[in-house]
């Protein structure tokens, strides 16, 4: 059981009828997608072609932000908000989409490579979350 | 000339068509509206009757991250991406109209009047920036 | 092995003297205590007896905080700068401290015994790569 | 008066001792801070040099984030941790520090010398705020 899925567990008030699993499971990418997103930046400013990578840092830092922002919101149930909930995980879904594309694209750099695999896996579970909340 | 309005005119490269004056006021509102629902949640924390503002407690914590993501993303004009934008100032924006309506039912507490101010400033500033973005 | 870990060793320049595996460790406690932090916040806002929380939630608060940003400065590397470093793993360090001790005076609430533990986790991989650091 | 000082003067409870002015603007600088470092970091991405700018980006985005935590630490007065509160704000003048001495570098790109001056007053709001706690 991951630590988000034990903290879920803790929660001593009525979570309503959410997924629980699927909760868990994207507030554990949100935060794994922030992290990869951060290093796979810094990495890309180490790189010798950085001056071609720009757009990709720049991708990865607004997606690392976003990501954040998005897994602190899941980590809190009191006052439930559905319509914010769906327009983050929205806009999260879709940081993750752009990244993922954008660090598929030169994925013959193994931190881009495993960035854009987390932003695809933080991408769906934003998704699932979202179409189980109906 | 405000800080961020500085900052936006060091930038080296082509801005596109974006309204420099409507887009260095969003900025400034989204890192302002993350201060003041920081310490309005801090404030609730210090009332007698805490009990009854825990849903605002928690509203001033989303719309402080996410106002902070925004901020953060809006300061970023390398690789700008539309859709993203719009979507992370659609999410402030319904994070300051929650937060502030919250807020203003209990604006006989200074910190939740003033919070709710700021958050309609900033929910403002964030429907200007979208509406001007076309 | 871990997302942290796979993603340093994707860096493509020198790491210098580090130690690896206690630095992924101490990125994946930080995303982790940060995540931990946040949900035993807002747990304790569903408590009936929020009023004798207020402490620990604004504890919780700060040491996300500071957990988050801790997190993203390991997890770069490149223009690596050990004093500063070493300034945010103090910092952490007692963030954890002080929220794992507050916490843990009230561990019969699952919540905060699960996040002190986390706590625990957290300060002790800063310790430990601070050690390592000479 | 700024809303940093607004906000602080609606707080509930007893401040201590606390020099309102000095931790008011010091609030305010630390979010200033995380915004200019957050443009600068950007504009160097959009410089025809940026491969010789990557330390610059780098402790742009640290100060951006230790600032922001600094920020949000500083916004909060209840449960007060001096100890805690002088380390982050130790380390945040560290970053400053740092920040502003790469940033005035190469002041001659005009977001490098902006972020370098936005650097130093946070670095002194840091330090004024450090001693007055005694």
């Amino acid at each position: 059981m991951t630590l988000a899925e034990q903290m879920l567990d803790t929660y001593p008030a009525d979570l309503g009828g959410v997924d629980r699993r699927k909760l868990a499971a994207c507030i554990t990418e949100c935060y794994a997608c922030a992290q990869a997103c951060t290093a796979c930046a810094d990495a890309c400013l180490s790189e010798d072609d950085v001056a071609s990578l720009t757009k990709c840092i720049r991708a990865d830092l607004d997606c690392a932000d976003i990501c954040f922002a998005t897994g602190q919101m899941l980590s809190r149930h009191t006052g439930y908000d559905a319509n914010l909930t769906r327009a983050m995980l929205e806009a999260c879904a879709m940081a993750c989409k752009s990244c993922g594309d954008i660090c598929a694209e030169h994925d013959h750099m193994t931190h881009c490579a495993k960035c854009a695999m987390e932003c695809r896996n933080c991408e769906r579970a934003c998704r699932e979350l979202l179409d189980s909340l109906g």
